[in-house]
């Protein structure tokens, strides 16, 4: 593991490191923040998973998370989001390859070999950062914006007993009814739509919801409403009575300014329900 | 004025507007955060310039100040750092030129026609907001970072009653003995160094202060303590009995990590002065 940089920030580190991924079969760089108390202790960890187009840097220097985290004494962790580098394939459009992974397991070519974010994130990422790291593993909790909501969603989901906690900003809801999913899931995974299932967070709250508390944030002037589907989404966690909070935040649309005001409320969920 | 975009932000509106400067012959792009509490009352404003290379954005997206400043009821204004454009003169250094204002008033060729921050700063810009925001421009302060922070102090040391405060993070402090400010005052200025001296803080603090609240953050691990020379503007203040706190950050470096770590104690700091 190479460190790229390290920087100090509110007391704790901001870091940057790379490593060689076997699960995406490329280097990948991830930042991780921690908090002071980490000099002492394992502390606990928020996964911060990153929208399209996003790499591990724009959430670690535009979201204000560090402060809270600080006062909470939890780390946190900014994956890229994707695999990346000139051996791997890449698409023309915003929103499919590199900066697109959307935290699938890529099944069809050219994508298999690279595109594997969720082996990464679920499997991978995770055990280095308890090798090499002083974060407790036993708690760690979730969230993320756009795609990285959705990814903290279907992640949270899927690994029951994994996350204390699952939160979102904007996440797409129900990407296997909207062109930012419909698209991805084709792509990486083929025409069977039934491999797409596991990786909807609507669909998954109606199958089987998630043994934690859940928030979603969501702006009223989002410039992509029709993609993200919060209503779907809404409705499945009121229908199975999932414990949890879904807030419209009125005239607040898409970008970091939106995560960057409601970032305390978020970390300090997490950290509630991490103990922290 | 042309809106670029207008952002919800902690309940009130990050913005960025670009106008034709008569004072810099060029369009001007600037940041303006509005609290909630403008669109009921004009709002004192802090003023935040940035260091060599950044634009109207850095400090806007990544200072993580906005919140503090809703809370306080202050609206923030995030000005570029120089002229822009293809009819204005460079320098392939990152130094000089587009980028490297250095808040003065260029006196040289090929500099002088464009590169009139100073009368951007001190008169243009605070008139135009005056006119068009909801901007209560008899109480104003300032604050900035490096280059920024230089452009803060000297502003405010040469224009006496118009700022209530003024703080600066990791300021260039004596640029008239610095490679940061003697190229710079050279090319812009001219050879005659009489002319450089109230663009050097250290010298306005020995010859006159500042009349109100001095608060100066440096980092301890600053990679540019070399250029910066806080140790001079730290020595003249302490010798003036100038009303402030200059503070040594351990272990902080130059980066917007430092910055955004103590934003919250500069924006406090300046609320109480302007009464906000």
């Amino acid at each position: 593991m190479d460190i790229k940089s390290e920087n100090r920030c509110f007391g704790g580190v901001q870091g940057v490191y790379s490593h060689a991924s076997g699960a995406t079969g490329c280097d990948m760089t991830f930042g991780l923040f921690l908090p002071e108390d980490a000099r002492h202790i394992k502390v606990p960890v928020l996964w911060f998973l990153s929208g399209l187009t996003c790499t591990h840097e724009n959430a670690m220097t535009k979201a204000a998370a560090q402060g809270w985290a600080a006062e909470a004494g939890v780390a946190l962790v900014f994956p890229d989001t994707s695999p990346r580098g000139e051996g791997v394939a890449n698409d023309d459009a915003y929103d499919l390859g590199q900066g697109a992974g959307f935290y699938v397991n890529a099944t069809q070519d050219p994508w298999a070999p690279h595109f594997r974010m969720w082996d990464y994130i679920a499997d991978e990422l995770p055990a280095l950062l308890g090798d090499e790291f002083a974060i407790d593993l036993d708690r760690q909790a979730i969230t993320g914006h756009s795609m990285g909501g959705h990814g903290a969603l279907t992640l949270a989901m899927n690994l029951p007993d994994r996350f204390a906690s699952v939160s979102a900003f904007a996440p797409i809801a129900h990407p296997t009814q909207s062109d930012w999913g419909r698209k991805q899931f084709g792509a990486y995974l083929g025409p069977d739509e039934s491999t797409w299932a596991r990786h909807d967070a609507t669909l998954l709250m109606r199958d089987r919801g998630f043994d934690g508390p859940v928030l979603i944030d969501q702006g009223s002037d989002d410039n992509f409403l029709d993609l993200l589907k919060p209503e779907a989404l809404s409705q499945a966690m009121a229908a199975r009575r999932q414990e949890g909070t879904f807030r419209i935040q009125k005239g607040y649309d898409h970008s970091y300014f939106f995560i960057s005001t409601f970032i305390e409320d978020h970390i300090a969920f997490h950290a509630e329900a991490l103990h922290a």
